[in-house]
């Protein structure tokens, strides 16, 4: 057990974020003394994991939690927190997108710890390096989800509501955006009998030439070079679908816009 | 020296590709006779890392080769086609988007050797996990190519030109669009005084979890949730700068249609 007031936990939610952080602060050596889960099989499949007790109820609460983690969609946020009472308990979301103010009206200790990584609750992944952003409403709380968020990451920052909503923007752009240009690149192999395993050097190589250099400064392909014969090559293969069209378009004008406000 | 028939090798154009693509031929112990660039400094530059002749003057190609690389950006490459005579010997371009027959009057030899990745001059890149996709104009040229091919990559693969084109489409949404997208989180992060390595190891594990899964499968975020509000406040975020919120919606539309026609 980690040196910390906080030692028991409570975790509302067991989804990919619930899941990872519930199975990160457990090997971190705190208690998880509860699971609420929206079905009994999905609270029971984190409880499981984590050697937690578990409920599908919120009236069942366990109210010896030390630190309360309500970790849900956004869109159930608002409910959840109208039918849970902890009392003065310290309750925290880990949302990007909520701001820490949600919290007011569910107890005097609150704030927020949003780990920023992309979460599936079938790879487990080593927190250690993973960016966990911290807000509360008090110093002192602030220093308890300071030492807490510590024994899991080395990367713990400070960040309030507005920076936390921006950090989520660009998430969405580095992360799921990027995900959908792997799904549309896919989908144009799969039409023409070629493994998706062929991009998949070429998509680590792009993520990984990052860490060093600034994204603009790596950029390659037809765009970037102004060559509009390529282009339009392949704005051709992608007449039977306007919507791919639209979206190449759309990037690759911002490609050229971009580069000749950065020459 | 590898057991080939080509031994000393010609190589037009100093640029990113062609500059990957001598070093690791000279790492696999071909000679690299000659190199072309477009000035002395350019030509110059590759020829010291590979201990070559360069010029920059195509009037004075080695005649010696027994095999000529042309890499050049796909805009110069008819240009230079034009310019060069390399008599009966074994001729290839390194361009994805280009089909093999634009090399039909440079020899009755010709083919394409495409290393599919993304490439920069200042970052030497193993190529052993790098797909090279070979095409060539007879059987005997594409059992030479394969031979040479194999020498610098587990990963050869015979493609053909519609194929190829395919697979330069694909990966300019999974290289070139995925980095925009980071250029853009990179803004939006500036914006805020946020450093862009807050989102670092999103990216490297975005890039990582399509290994063993298809990207469709492992979408998270507001879109794929159908999270309304979230994407609203993120619009709202986009509100000054039109072409990134066009972008987000474009993209986020997509995402929604997509898993609608999976689930």
């Amino acid at each position: 057990m980690p040196e910390s007031e906080i030692k028991k936990i409570v975790i509302i939610g067991a989804g990919n974020v619930a899941t990872n952080l519930a199975q990160a602060l457990t090997k971190a050596g705190f208690d998880i003394i509860q699971i609420y889960g929206r079905t009994d099989h999905s609270a029971k499949a984190l409880a499981d994991k984590v050697k937690s007790s578990y409920t599908s109820n919120l009236n069942d609460l366990n109210m010896e939690g030390d630190i309360y983690f309500v970790s849900v969609v956004d869109s159930a946020l608002k409910d959840i927190l109208k039918k849970i009472n902890v009392g003065d308990k310290l309750i925290v979301h880990t949302s990007g997108s909520t701001p820490i103010d949600i919290l007011k009206n569910s107890s005097s200790n609150y704030g927020v710890f949003y780990p920023l990584q992309t979460f599936s609750k079938h790879k487990k992944l080593d927190f250690k390096n993973i960016p966990v952003c911290l807000e509360a409403n008090s110093d002192r709380n602030l220093k308890l989800l300071t030492s807490l968020a510590k024994t899991i990451s080395k990367n713990v920052k400070n960040i309030n509501s507005e920076q936390r909503a921006a950090i989520h923007l660009a998430a969405v752009f580095s992360c799921n955006f990027t995900n959908h240009m792997f799904v549309i690149a896919e989908e144009i192999l799969n039409k023409y009998n070629i493994p998706f395993d062929m991009v998949k050097p070429l998509i680590l190589e792009t993520a990984k030439r990052i860490a060093d250099e600034k994204p603009h400064k790596v950029q390659t392909g037809p765009a970037k070079r102004d060559d509009h014969e390529t282009i339009a090559k392949h704005l051709n293969m992608l007449v039977n679908d306007k919507e791919y069209m639209e979206i190449y378009k759309l990037i690759t004008e911002n490609i050229i816009k971009h580069k000749n406000q950065t020459e």
